[in-house]
């Protein structure tokens, strides 16, 4: 039986999009909602949509969490941190957390194209800061199209991933790899999500003044450094 | 006669890269430097690699910033305001400011991949604030590599513009598009730049980490987004 990702605040456009790829890709896939009737409905339509052999369920973010190796945050920042506390009692003890969080504005009133000033640095740095000990924390898929990773189109978008602990490092880096288009890129220290986390406020800026779906890539690297 | 383009701190690799480049696509190109001798012996070295009918010379930084109706600041961040405050008598009032300047902690003794806090919240903004009134300020041309730039190789990166003023958009969209490879963006406000300055400590984290010459693609947008 393979590892669980739980993806909490799953039934957003992220996490769903996230969900369907890494299922397609045979992962193991929780949803997570606050209400676990809604992840139930989420885990049944995108059943449909992967295949009935899918390996996707759903469940209240706690039981989510309870339940897996891998646990992915991808709810609005404002909502972050009392869910990262809710949760924190029965994250296991050797989990990785891959937070996908931007602390855009809008998600207290502000503009989508603007960010939030974050005391520890990131939101990444402050999940660092509130995940029990031994716990690892990895900044990764911040900025990929939601509207492109709910589709079956080639993601063509590469995932910046930061961690000061490899192993989690590793966990992201393969699993940007199983999303066909994406690339994985180790881009360092767990600090280095700063830049990484306010790149998607860019993007959406990108996305209302051009009207599109933007994404990044990373070039100018030797082959090694991309996984996938 | 084309208008002149004045690179200030145009001795540094990222200066004489772009004056490199502009002067092959047919620009009037300045080299600025605090010493003139040294402008001068720069332009003669770069007229050499391009071709003797190369637009170059080679100012003090402030008679090249008198002679430009383009004033780009290629300056280490610890020199950037004091330089401004030396030109600003001297320039034109309808010239166009371009910032590639990046708040590198590296230009105070700190790491290359961290970033100073600007109060304005990135250099371009402090760079308007402190500009004559009337003179456009842009921020451009900041994650490109020196390496590349420095070479007849095509610059596998786009240039990321944000102005509020969309004549000195229209100028750094062009000079963009003037440089084979590279392609501009028209970002949005200057506020974005607090962003695209920030991405270059982070492709100097990838370069470090991976040994390569990193810089950014844009995917997604419309062909309409890019020029070049």
């Amino acid at each position: 039986m393979s590892r669980s990702i739980a993806i909490l605040g799953g039934t957003g456009p992220e996490g769903l999009g996230l969900a369907r790829r890494w299922a397609k890709a045979g992962e193991t896939v929780i949803i997570g909602s606050r209400d676990a009737a809604r992840a139930d409905e989420a885990a049944r339509n995108l059943k449909e949509i992967v295949g009935a052999t899918a390996q996707i369920s759903g469940m209240e973010n706690s039981a989510a969490a309870a339940a897996a190796k891998i646990i992915v945050f991808t709810v609005p920042f404002s909502g972050h941190a009392a869910l990262l506390k809710q949760i924190k009692p029965v994250i296991k003890p050797d989990a990785v957390v891959i937070d996908t969080t931007v602390p855009l504005a809008a998600s207290v009133g502000g503009r989508a194209t603007r960010t939030l000033g974050i005391w520890e640095g990131s939101v990444a740095q402050q999940t660092a800061e509130l995940v029990p000990k031994g716990v690892a924390v990895v900044a990764a898929f911040h900025n990929a199209s939601a509207e492109s990773l709910n589709s079956d189109e080639s993601v063509e978008c590469d995932v910046l991933v930061c961690s000061d602990q490899p192993a989690a490092t590793e966990a992201a880096l393969d699993l940007a790899a199983k999303i066909p288009g994406m690339r994985g890129i180790d881009a360092g220290k767990l600090e280095n999500a700063r830049t990484v986390e306010q790149i998607t406020a860019l993007l959406i800026a990108l996305n209302i003044k051009h009207k599109g779906h933007s994404g990044i890539r990373i070039t100018g690297l030797p082959a090694s450094a991309y996984r996938g």
